[in-house]
């Protein structure tokens, strides 16, 4: 029997060859069409196609045959059909197609490039305008000492293996990875129990391993390099960051910034001014960041560089209320609390939020109000809210000084997918920030009714001091008075002892005496504190968003495979409308130009076709980019001044005066009418045949 | 008499100074009004910023006196007013400030971000919408080939000079420009008339100095490193372009692009596949572009990051006409013609386009299209007009493949400023890509009828080669039909004669014979052709652009320095509306939450001010940043449901029922209404006064 593997990448590049071959007619057909090439090398072309096709259907069912993985093969189908029809009308595509293209960087197309400013405009009006937020732009070449205080110099590292002759480079993980599900999956040679159990064990933990278990882990399981079957060297940790150097003398190292947030953290201090020095209050950033990934894969889902949506939210550790947490309080997404991920039936659960805050589920009203923001955004770009769901980060996922973490995870045929993260991060990164600049990052409270609390003060004895020790003496008053309040309350037991105390500052010690310093406890009305802010970070990945986004919306035409239709809501669809002559004629021509005009002075994006096809290929053509209306003018509108109005998912179409179509397209693409709304008001049009 | 410079210098660390005290007075009073510190604290400050005020007078008088600059110190003065206001409202800040700045590096904070992406989202609107272009999105990250192919690589660069003792790093031009400058304002030693005549003339052609040159020039005035008078190295050419490593292999060289224009180009093939293979057509991108300027200054006006949007405009260079220019062809902009540069009086004319393409003066209607729609695009966001010109290229400021450029320039307080520029490129980008990647970049063009034109044939007689050369038989079959028709006629000539011919491939020579080859001219006919387009290309600057915005629009009410007004158009306006309760009292807060809801829901960002200061300092404050409507809500406004409605520059205002006020907001600002027509429709409201 034939290695299910060797089955697997055959059927993959015969759907290569379809893909390839698919592209190859479509340009001779544009070739054939202006007199470039003869129709007999468009037929020859098809022909070839056909058979690439019934290649590739054979190898599918070879390899579902001997796998029983008929599931995995539709989604392998579906996603190939899907970025097919992607690629081809140019949503994204290979960067730098024309050098044989970088691994992990996409360029965006005209419709890409337009869903991708509706999903970040909606974004922006759903988080930022409505909330009221500060929304900063910040560069992404960033001087090293920030990343050295944020973390990312240190420890933004992924494990890789190197192939020991030909130097070729690996994610450590990934090939552990493959070789683990290879074996759990091999039917020829099956794992025994025990194996299989270590193995699926190993499996769950692989990202938190650290280099020697991982080097371990590789070494029994016999890991090669997987393009040569070589040796491969330990593991050992890459940083992940582009570097550079700032300026012309070379001293100064920097690097492409891996994450939006350091840019607010770094302007804390000015946006609180900004605020009103209150709290809390919202900054957000949408850039570009960049990982220099290991080994890219799985397209749009890890690129080397990306588009980032961060919200920082700054509040008193104390009070981690909302204002508006009620707004969202009946929200009910589907949550896969820890609870539920260490549980038996391992499914998350539709929970009220506000349940879900009471019953402690998630950890404050803040981190649970964006949750529902999140779930409510992802509702209204048009993602299937079934296949959405919040997965809290176990225990030992988060970081040290995290204290709740939850993944808004999007379903797609890649398995479920991190689109956002919503982590409550405490005063981590200003105390970071704060600790390495020396600037301060605090906030102030002022107390409802001031508080009577017990205060240490240390007053150093300048005089004395001065006296003593001349120059040291500012140098020592200083340390002084920055002692803890353990170190001074420990001088002060000796001192009161009549004993001397130590102080150790810049690397020397001096002595005190009773009377150097007064170090006393005293009861104080205190009307205030400061405080450095907790923060809670939403930080989303656009890029992600919008590949789950095609996915959802992807679909085929009951009964006809090749006709392929994205839909997307008005909102984020890429065209919001497409104009057609019904024939080649100046006078319809005419009447469309004027209706393009008019939908661009409603802001609508829009084309004309007058390319004279059958107004179904015409509709076709739409509908494989997702337009969601489509105007027909025909001998009718010059007569009455109506014309067509065509809803791309049900293909009905009503007939509406010309004066109403903008507005109403204008409606309905801001979502204040729905299609039943419009069909409701204007008369049906039985469609002609849309073939 | 003291030096001139000294007393500048003088004058602007003064300068400085006020701005740094009122930071602090600023900062102190926030502090006083949480009872962070005491009032005696804050006016001291104030005391302090008296003085230094003083002083900063005494000193400007001191510089003006010496070098009778008025003009120049009321340009310096008005900049460091205006940059005070925009850095104290964040419009934007030094990067990275906490850590003490990069040079170059701005952040953008809320209003100054707000700004960026409504010129952004007019251009976008202006251009890409109106104009149905084809808009990409690429990465910043690139790798060599492409910026080899473009000639960045090898041609990106500035001249530097290093200061032999320190290291530090100057450009060339720049040194030498401020040496000349100085030199040709020195009254004590006023140079005599040729000197002054050559140091006039060197000025003028700094910028197109080469290496020895320069270095001549620099040594013959003696120029020496500004901060510590060391003699300074020759100059060499400093790349400008930051470099960085992709993958971790450690052997693929990436730049941050210098430019966003290369991404198109690399894009044009499919670009045009897209757009159905027909030309002309314009791809358009916005985005980040990186330069590692030597010596960043002038604030936002030089950075080393910073926002472009980029249009290629794809012609046949066969036919640069274009089908709606008669829409700008009375549109009568300042241009400024080479002729008008040589001429005596050195001052642009108002032409009006269609003219400046008749008398060509223009070089061709594609060309003069943009620059139309660029003047109504500068007029759109509110640039004073009169402010704006179009500087055409001298022959010797192009480069050699450039048919004719134009500079959108724009006065501000550093003179003439490059905001964008309009360039007839030719083919020569796209050749550049097709000739380094190998992969055609064509357009077809099919002629309306059939043309019988002569071709050249070569038929390399393959069974004869073969049999004489064997394994070379294929290249110089090949060499043969690449050569060029001069080369093939000659051959041609000798082989007709009966005699041998040499041709020369790969270093190797081979002798040709009568009979190896057939070359013929033959009359066919011909149904089109294949060419490399042309390209139009506008380049703007967002960020040039914003400043000269700022600029333009800053300005202080009458009487009054301290309070400053930014006259933003509405549309350009970082914040559309206030809403200021008169009083502190619930159920006036509560009347103006709801208008701001509204407002939201109109998609009008729009702030809430309850903090029950003066309304009068209130409307400074929304003033200060431009904010161009405000809505008072007061007892009135209980009884009968209207609320006062505030224009920014009349300081004008008018009683509006609240339903109406969301809706005539909006219509405000999307300038579909003016404040003229409010004002006629609704009745005036006696201001109260507003201090």
């Amino acid at each position: 029997m034939i290695d299910p593997k060797v089955l697997e990448d055959e059927f993959h590049a015969a759907q290569e060859a379809v893909a390839r071959q698919g592209d190859v007619v479509r340009s001779l057909k544009a070739q054939a069409k202006e007199g470039h090439v003869e129709r007999s090398a468009v037929d020859e072309a098809i022909e070839m196609l056909k058979q690439v096709k019934i290649d590739m259907e054979r190898k599918q069912k070879a390899y579902e045959d001997a796998t029983g993985k008929t599931a995995g093969a539709n989604k392998e189908a579906f996603r190939a059909a899907m970025t097919n029809a992607l690629e081809r009308r140019l949503f994204y595509i290979p960067s730098f197609k024309i050098y044989g293209s970088v691994a992990g960087f996409y360029d965006y197309g005209p419709p890409g490039c337009a869903m991708k400013q509706n999903v970040t405009q909606t974004w922006r009006n759903h988080f930022v305008l409505e909330e009221n937020m500060l929304e900063v732009e910040c560069p992404a070449v960033t001087p090293e000492i920030v990343l050295k205080a944020s973390g990312h110099v240190d420890r933004f590292t992924d494990f890789m293996v190197k192939d020991v002759k030909t130097g070729d480079c690996y994610r450590a993980d990934h090939l552990l990875e493959g070789t683990l599900e290879a074996a759990l999956e091999d039917t020829k040679a099956p794992l025994s129990k025990e194996a299989a159990y270590e193995a699926r064990d190993l499996l769950a933990r692989v990202g938190e391993l650290g280099a020697a278990e991982l080097g371990a882990a590789l070494t029994k399981y016999g890991v090669k390099a997987p393009d040569t079957k070589n040796d491969i060297s330990d593991p050992f940790p890459f940083n992940l960051m582009f570097k550079t150097s700032i300026g012309p003398r070379g001293d100064m190292v920097g690097y492409l910034r891996p994450e939006t947030a350091q840019g607010i953290f770094v302007n804390f201090k000015d946006l609180l001014y900004y605020n009103g020095s209150k709290l809390p209050f919202a900054a957000a950033q949408i850039g570009s960041s960049y990982r220099n990934e290991i080994s890219p894969r799985a397209g749009l889902l890890r690129v080397r560089e990306f588009t980032q949506a961060e919200i920082e939210h700054f509040v008193n550790p104390a009070d981690k209320s909302h204002p508006k947490f009620k707004s969202v309080a009946d929200v009910a997404p589907l949550l896969y609390s820890r609870a539920l991920q260490m549980g038996d039936e391992k499914k998350p659960k539709r929970i009220p939020l506000g349940e879900a805050v009471s019953q402690g589920i998630i950890a404050n009203e803040t981190l649970a109000y964006f949750i529902g923001r999140t779930y409510l955004f992802g509702e209204k770009i048009g993602l299937n809210t079934e296949r959405i769901r919040f997965r809290q980060h176990l225990q030992h996922e988060m970081a040290h000084y995290a204290e709740d973490c939850w993944d808004f995870e999007v379903e797609c045929s890649y398995g479920w997918v991190e689109c956002a993260g919503l982590a409550d991060r405490s005063a981590y990164d200003l105390t970071a920030h704060a600790g390495m600049s020396k600037v301060e990052l605090n906030a102030y409270e002022r107390f409802p009714e001031p508080r009577e609390e017990d205060v240490l003060t240390i007053l150093p004895n300048k005089k004395e001091l001065g006296k003593l020790f001349k120059k040291d003496a500012q140098t020592i008053a200083e340390a002084l008075e920055a002692m803890s309040e353990c170190d001074a309350l420990e001088m002060q037991g000796k001192l009161a002892a009549g004993q001397a105390a130590p102080l150790k500052t810049g690397g020397r010690t001096f002595e005190m005496q009773p009377g150097f310093v007064e170090i006393k406890k005293e009861r104080k009305k205190l009307s205030g504190r400061n405080f450095t802010p907790g923060v809670i970070e939403p930080s989303f990945g656009i890029g992600r968003i919008l590949y789950c986004l095609f996915e959802h919306a992807f679909y085929t035409r009951e009964g006809d495979d090749q006709r392929t239709v994205f839909r997307f809501t008005p909102v984020t669809a890429p065209v919001k409308c497409t104009v057609f002559p019904l024939l080649q004629r100046a006078e319809l021509n005419e009447k469309a130009e004027a209706m393009s005009a008019a939908l661009t002075r409603e802001r609508l994006s829009n084309t004309v076709d007058t390319t004279g096809t059958t107004v179904g290929k015409r509709y076709a053509r739409t509908d494989e980019i997702g337009v969601p209306f489509a105007i027909t003018i025909d001998y009718q509108t010059l007569e009455d001044s109506t014309a067509t109005l065509r809803e791309r998912d049900s293909t009905a179409q009503v007939r509406v005066p010309l004066a109403d179509l903008p507005g109403l397209v204008r409606r309905l693409t801001d979502m204040e009418l729905s299609w039943a709304d419009v069909a409701a008001q204007y008369p049906a049009q039985a469609p002609a045949s849309e073939d």
